[in-house]
């Protein structure tokens, strides 16, 4: 496919911040223009009028680059489904739900808190997330399990995890919100268990 | 800033249920169409065709009204609470989530896109919301089952009832998002099920 070659935004300029600043606003006109999937560091390279390798200066990958633009810069996608994959096949949900908390929990949701409402209040955005979760997280887990149904499996991991996202951080809910990421890893677990790798009756 | 003058739906009417319901009708048409800042307790009078002690005298604010027009939709907590509750108990979670879903599901999610988002913003509403669904929907059903741990209960079915909202209708995730209430109802059943009635390990 051949892609557009949009007008670099200025002509030469210093490295440093304002770099940044601006690789960050043309990757989030290429992934809000051309998805998650069909956006690379090529793309937002070229959209920001700096070679490839400038870009990777600041973000390694472009998973790294939307979890930068949406303000989540803590997010590193790979390991995450690294830890998570490691482990007893039996118990992947637990440490799907472990990890992923305590990456929110991180900074006590203060992330969540400021990105959720962004993007919620952004259409764009809430066509982009689930591509990105999709594509940087729970697909890559979802097909390594060789299962049926991954999208359905995906979707149905998606929706517990988002809300225990909701009901820890943005709409409290008690005791859940105060609990450790390890305690509802324990009870939230074999949910998501059922979702990944479990019989799933329609 | 000048607002616009909608016309009063009717002249004088007696005071009673039908003012609250004609002030929660014209509150939800304010909502949608000026959004959450925008709507004022004047503005929603205006439309109603009342003054604005009258709204005051039903919702003492605009959360409070905010939070009223979730209820203008068909949602009657009571006949929920009693169309889930009757039935084998075993197949409770199905039943909570399919009656739930046909609720969220009756404008296909136009109430839910409306209320969330203004909710997320709103640091009084995000407290005022699980208030809400405790007090009117799951805190009657888990008490009702005479279970321990209720409260965790309460909020562990919150939160994959908060992620099944997210996922069908705020950040839609196929197919998920596509799929009928009974169906979801099938697939999500078991879990709340779980949350409601099963050994909680932990």
């Amino acid at each position: 496919m051949a892609e557009p070659v949009p007008t670099p935004r200025r002509g030469r300029r210093p490295a440093g911040q304002d770099t940044r600043a601006d690789i960050l606003a043309a990757a989030r006109e290429e992934f809000v223009e051309r998805g998650y999937e069909a956006t690379s560091v090529r793309s937002v390279a070229r959209r920001a009028g700096v070679d490839p390798g400038s870009v990777r200066h600041w973000f390694p990958d472009k998973a790294r680059l939307l979890t930068a633009t949406l303000g989540v810069v803590e997010i590193e996608p790979d390991k995450i489904v690294q830890q998570v994959a490691s482990g007893p096949l039996d118990s992947l949900g637990e440490r799907l739900v472990e990890a992923v908390l305590s990456v929110w929990d991180h900074d006590r949701g203060e992330t969540v808190r400021m990105v959720v409402p962004a993007v919620m209040a952004d259409a764009e955005l809430r066509r982009l997330l689930p591509q990105f979760i999709g594509a940087a997280i729970l697909g890559p887990l979802v097909r390594a399990l060789d299962v049926s149904d991954a999208p359905l499996r995906t979707a149905l991991v998606a929706s517990q995890m988002a809300g225990l996202m909701m009901t820890r951080f943005l709409v409290p809910v008690e005791p859940l919100a105060s609990l450790s990421p390890a305690d509802v890893a324990a009870l939230a677990g074999p949910t998501v268990q059922r979702y990944l790798t479990g019989d799933l009756a329609r």
